[in-house]
């Protein structure tokens, strides 16, 4: 490099570093505004997602930056990463309390993590929280007294089985809910065992989301809605969708989306470590797209075998999912081995066309991630 | 809302416009001089991308933000997605040419999308491209006549053949090279039909990726390679990181990697089918997780059987990995049928001790692709 084109790109690296400095400036002008429109909305108990006017207004970004000859997916990107932090930022105001007049909140098993999470939302929120623990079953009456809403956070496994034996005794009024990720059974097992008010609810994410804004809260309904309709309401200003579902139709979607997913990214793992594949070496040869697959898999195993055990031996009609998949597996595997390409891609098509309309679809999101994906590259 | 929440809120919004369109300029701006850096750059024949001088810059304007109280892995994530930017703009001025001396390149196939991808980053470097497909094989000694590297990219099925049956006669000098997925073979074809310098490519990434910024391409080494040591250059200015491999051990990963990984999400899809799920309702109950391995599943189905099937049949020796992975699903299975919950954690835990700091690793990986997948959410 000689010396011109080195101080030619000195003093251009100098006045981009200035540049940068106004938008570190501008990105925190950004936040402060967002936050005051945060406090605004918290005294007004508004929720802090709205989607319309979200997208009015990455819509009017998306051509202002078309006229400057920036592109519009640019300028939507960057206001969509920094929307995520304003919401990161919406806990340090606190968020509306919808029900004043409610006695406290006992959360069952609140030591867990997404028990965790529902606690410091309801802190957030103006609520007194309880937490009953193992080890505090003997002080139960002491805790239950005058709750308000109790709500039931603890492993599958046990969750039926705590329910009948320990809250046949809440107060008539008092609102029964859990947060176990599948409905059918625990929403059977609150109604029988409190004749108040019960919903059960799935939040379909982990405690370590850093926000709810966007996430989705499934709500079976159990007994006397109008009771907690409030929760529901609150959990909207957290930012939360709410949808609502017949337990028996989550718990089959569940089977399929939670336990059959797990199970198969587990024997993926289990098969790369039989394999003895050389992760270093796999992730040299991979595209974006498999350091993505790979790295899903690899999640699963930093995370407690406990909690997949509990949910892939959830429901028994998961195994019926689970060995279908072997099935089709063992049948696609005999294509390969007969060497019938043409089946192959007939059978392609036909899931192909299924899929329909969500396939290009599915593309262009995957795309959009495959992007960022290698967009965090350091190497 | 009250008239007083209205107008504040009111107010608010148009101090966030007036930020906004602050921030559009600076990023014109940005990419402004980014584009001057690169062509100061092109002129001096450097790479675009430049890993130990991002890294440097990123970490500075870490410590930045930290000084603003704005989270450093916010403006680092804006400045990564304004680099992708830049990189993409790069293409606009083209890049320098490392061997102004070369005969033209003809690309064998160039009218598939890879080859048209690398036909584009050819002409954009300088050099005169002559492409031959199908029908162009009656002309092929006056296309070949004085070309400096030919380039093969056609179907894997037909690769080899090819190579055996066309491709005997090329100037000595002339280098020739290959794009497929695979390397031992069509690198023992390439070097037993030609005599001069050969180089076996694997470029890991697919045609629609905008810029080659930190893509990789695997090169395999056949013969002479100070003839083709330019190629390897121009790559590298695209942006890309050339990776070295032996065939035998790039074709044993791409067992894994591509037709193992390929296979079970095909299956996946086809389990999906079958049991006649319903992705509407599955993406409603889907956490951002789930939500994108099914989008990962599905844009498989978007993409070419062909070229799914070529790479799934292309090595005999996929379908023993493809077969290992269904014993181990059916023993993992026979796990679940009998309830025996330990045995499967046990083996979860051996999977996860393999994995190793991976496991960590990739899930902090994955949580930054989920954020950016929430991010995406509208509704």
């Amino acid at each position: 490099m000689n010396e011109r084109t080195t101080a030619e790109l000195e003093n251009l690296r100098g006045l981009i570093d200035g540049v940068d400095q106004q938008l570190i400036h501008l990105l925190r002008k950004r936040l402060d505004l967002v936050a005051q429109v945060g406090a605004v909305k918290h005294g007004a108990g508004l929720p802090i997602y709205a989607p319309q006017r979200e997208a009015a207004m990455l819509a009017k970004r998306r051509e202002e930056a078309k006229k400057m000859d920036v592109s519009p997916q640019l300028i939507e990107d960057i206001l969509r990463r920094l929307m995520r932090e304003s919401y990161l930022n919406e806990k340090d105001i606190g968020f509306k309390q919808v029900n004043p007049d409610l006695g406290h909140v006992v959360i069952v098993g609140g030591s867990g993590k997404l028990g965790g999470l529902f606690s410091q939302m309801l802190v957030l929120s103006g609520y007194q929280v309880k937490v009953i623990d193992k080890d505090d079953w003997a002080r139960a009456d002491e805790i239950f007294d005058g709750a308000g809403l109790v709500l039931v956070t603890v492993p599958i496994g046990i969750t039926c089985d705590l329910i009948k034996d320990k809250l046949t005794t809440l107060p008539q009024s008092c609102i029964l809910a859990d947060l176990t990720s599948i409905k059918g059974e625990p929403v059977e097992a609150m109604l029988a065992a409190h004749s108040g008010p019960v919903v059960g609810l799935h939040p379909m994410f982990g405690p370590d989301v850093g926000s709810l804004a966007k996430q989705v809260v499934v709500v079976c309904h159990g007994r006397q809605s109008a009771e907690y309709q409030w929760l529901l309401e609150q959990i909207q200003i957290w930012g939360a969708r709410i949808v609502e579902a017949e337990p028996e139709r989550h718990d089959k979607a569940m089977q399929l989306v939670q336990a059959m997913r797990h199970f198969s990214s587990f024997v993926y793992g289990l098969n790369l470590y039989k394999e003895e594949a050389d992760i270093e070496s796999l992730l040299q040869f991979s595209s974006p797209i498999y350091r993505l697959e790979l790295a899903m898999v690899g999640r699963l195993f930093a995370q407690s075998p406990e909690l997949y055990a509990d949910i892939i031996f959830a429901q028994k009609e998961s195994m019926q999912a689970i060995g279908d998949y072997l099935d089709n597996y063992s049948q696609a595997l005999s294509l390969l081995q007969v060497g019938d390409r043409d089946a192959f891609v007939a059978q392609f098509k036909e899931v192909a066309q299924w899929f329909g309309d969500f396939a290009p679809q599915f593309q262009r999101e995957s795309r959009a991630m495959l992007q960022s994906v290698n967009d965090m590259k350091t190497g």
